[in-house]
């Protein structure tokens, strides 16, 4: 069971586990409502493994190594992460880059990454004694949260918009959490859900915010390290929304560099709609932090943030990497859910399949080299999101049960 | 890389492989179109392993040993099976079943387990030379192929319902198969799909008619035995439209115990909707061949056969079995779908739902008593069909992002 404390991202300090304990007290005195959240605090394990732990990656065995876990009990029977790191051969040829992998990370049991941090997050919610835990969510976060504590049987409160795709809400619903639909944006779910847990003494799992959402989301860097290990990738290419799927992929890299166990680190490229890009648009303008785009709209409703939270400690990230961000159009988007379900078989709802349209903007704009050893993250499955994917196809008219009807369809 | 043969689950001749050979000659001359098939032939493997593999389930180093791969490069790029066999404490404690497990094969890479079958099927048509390979489906074989084939670059055909749910359609589409939507039954889609290809010189999916597919889901059943053992369940549930799968789970176990790696196999349960239950009404009649079921119907839209296709073999496997068949109501699997979610964090179509309705209605038959080491086959996720799922929840209203309407809302 790892030894953890608490680091304040921006100013540093350093703090003892404390269930109460979210941000920075310091630096979080400067926050404004529907802004990035100061003084974000990350974790930092005490006694990380010297080499790498034997144990299957994404077993409970593995995570007490890795992760700040005080009793691996509480981690709910559902098997998160180890998701696998494909060879993608077909995709390859078609971009010249032989050295592509993609990280299929919709084989999650909810079908997304963020069931990684969710099943951190109520392992924690158990430990400190919480009976309820609340997030708000742009839809895939509540449903994470929803079938960890399905399994586990802890109550979930989640805040989601109203306009959250279909599939999304009814999941989150089956999986019987309390849905609160909210006529309004992300950020104003957001802003509910931190003075609904101050007022009800709900246990926060705000993305962000609760430091152990990021530090959840780390375990995708490890896996990549031990899926491609020797080898390490030279740049990762992750959707981007509050920035934490980010962070986190920056923060497992920076563990096993301090724990010896990789000697560099990646680049980190983002990849934001071209709708909501505020995290993209402050690293092109060389700023520490955002300024938020009211009225954010993509059809990649899971990156839809106004203001990202993660936004001071993810440009730090990115810039420390050497990386960048491009912005990606809806309709590259649609196009790349299309191209990528084509070429691999993964087919990925909007968010993820920004992933392929970022790294074909990243090649162009000089980011990427085409031999270099690149990891697309895909974070959630196409099954989220009917609609949008009916976009990126054509439902052809039924025919009759003939053979002619058949040859002359087909042309054969 | 295993040797084998096919013999016929009927009369017992046995043939050296072909690939133009689907089903026993001899047999086949009695079969009549629309009904379920004559001479099914079942693969043996002659140089089965001694012990079990050492290497990861799934893999292709794994399937090798297993299954009858001329070339294992042959397989697909995208990593089938393997998938969790999960501890379920609450819903153990909600049923009194201290022994239940779930298979989740949900988290196959397309959805279901009809992966599984695909992959072989597709290796095979690769090892043979075939350029197209077609499959009638009412939705996941398709899907499952369409997968299969775009990660390896081969041309899939596939014929499905029209009224097959719009999520499967998509799917499907997305991956680049051809997709050919039929006015009329999976039953229609299948005769249409026998003639094509005899036409056109494809390669034919169509379940329990090509070997391959009952051989490639056995799979299910090396799993089970590996992730329980030392222990061998007493009886598994298995959701039953062609009675492919359940043939699939049978022959996996008979395998093992012609190995020697098991002394035991489990009894069969086949779970059938009421308006799609020719399977068990035989099982009932004591009838060694099946009635179709002219216009079946259920909201489970993948078991929905007229006439299932492998029938006589799966009705001599279950009754061997010492196993049995019960019927479930469109209902109860509405119910089954919210409830297994709630319980286990696993989001299961309706026909993966109904596995746990006919657990349920097994025990109250008495084919199951409630101290049994039990598996549940959870075959498809619940995100394939939004509509269905919709039925099992209520979708609350949106309120207002504040927090007096919250605490109204949740009467907190």
């Amino acid at each position: 069971m790892a030894r953890f404390e608490l680091r304040c991202s921006e100013c540093a300090l350093v703090f003892s586990e404390d269930p109460k304990l979210l941000v920075c007290p310091e630096c979080s005195k400067h926050q404004a409502r529907g802004r990035s959240l100061r003084g974000v605090l990350e974790v930092e394990i005490l006694d990380g493994p010297a080499r790498w732990p034997d144990e299957p990656l994404g077993s409970p065995d593995f995570l007490q190594q890795v992760l700040p876990l005080g009793d691996p009990s509480h981690l709910a029977p559902l098997p998160v992460g180890n998701t696998p790191l494909l060879d993608i051969p077909r995709l390859r040829r078609e971009l010249e880059m032989p050295r592509l992998w993609l990280k299929d990370d919709s084989r999650n049991p909810s079908g997304s990454t963020k069931d990684r941090a969710s099943l951190l997050v109520a392992a924690k919610a158990a430990e400190y004694g919480f009976e309820t835990i609340a997030t708000a969510s742009t839809g895939n976060a509540a449903t994470a949260l929803a079938a960890v504590c399905a399994a586990s049987g802890q109550r979930a409160v989640v805040l989601v918009p109203a306009e959250a795709p279909p599939a999304k809400l009814t999941q989150m619903l089956a999986y019987g959490a309390e849905v609160v639909p909210v006529d309004g944006s992300y950020d104003d779910a957001f802003e509910l859900c931190m003075e609904a847990c101050a007022e009800f003494g709900w246990y926060n799992r705000n993305t962000a915010l609760n430091p152990f959402t990021l530090e959840g989301k780390k375990t995708l860097a490890l896996e990549v390290a031990r899926q491609l290990a020797p080898e390490i990738p030279d740049a990762v290419i992750v959707p981007t929304g509050d920035g934490v799927i980010l962070g986190g992929f920056a923060k497992g890299f920076a563990d096993l560099a301090a724990w010896g166990l990789i000697d560099r680190v990646p680049r980190l490229i983002a990849v934001q709609p071209q709708g909501a890009s505020a995290l993209v648009s402050a690293l092109a303008d060389g700023a520490e932090d955002v300024t938020p785009v009211p009225g954010a709209a993509s059809i990649a409703d899971s990156l839809v943030v106004e203001a990202p939270r993660n936004a001071r400690s993810a440009l730090r990230r990115i810039r420390e990497s050497g990386g960048g961000g491009v912005t990606v159009s809806d309709e590259a988007i649609i196009g790349a859910i299309a191209r990528l379900a084509r070429l691999t078989g993964v087919f990925a709802e909007p968010a993820a399949a920004a992933s392929l349209a970022g790294l074909e903007a990243a090649l162009k704009a000089g980011l990427v080299d085409l031999d270099e050893r690149v990891v697309l993250l895909v974070t959630g499955t196409g099954l989220k999101d009917r609609d949008a994917a009916a976009r990126a196809v054509t439902m052809p008219s039924p025919i009759r049960p003939e053979l002619g009807h058949l040859a002359e369809r087909l042309g054969a």
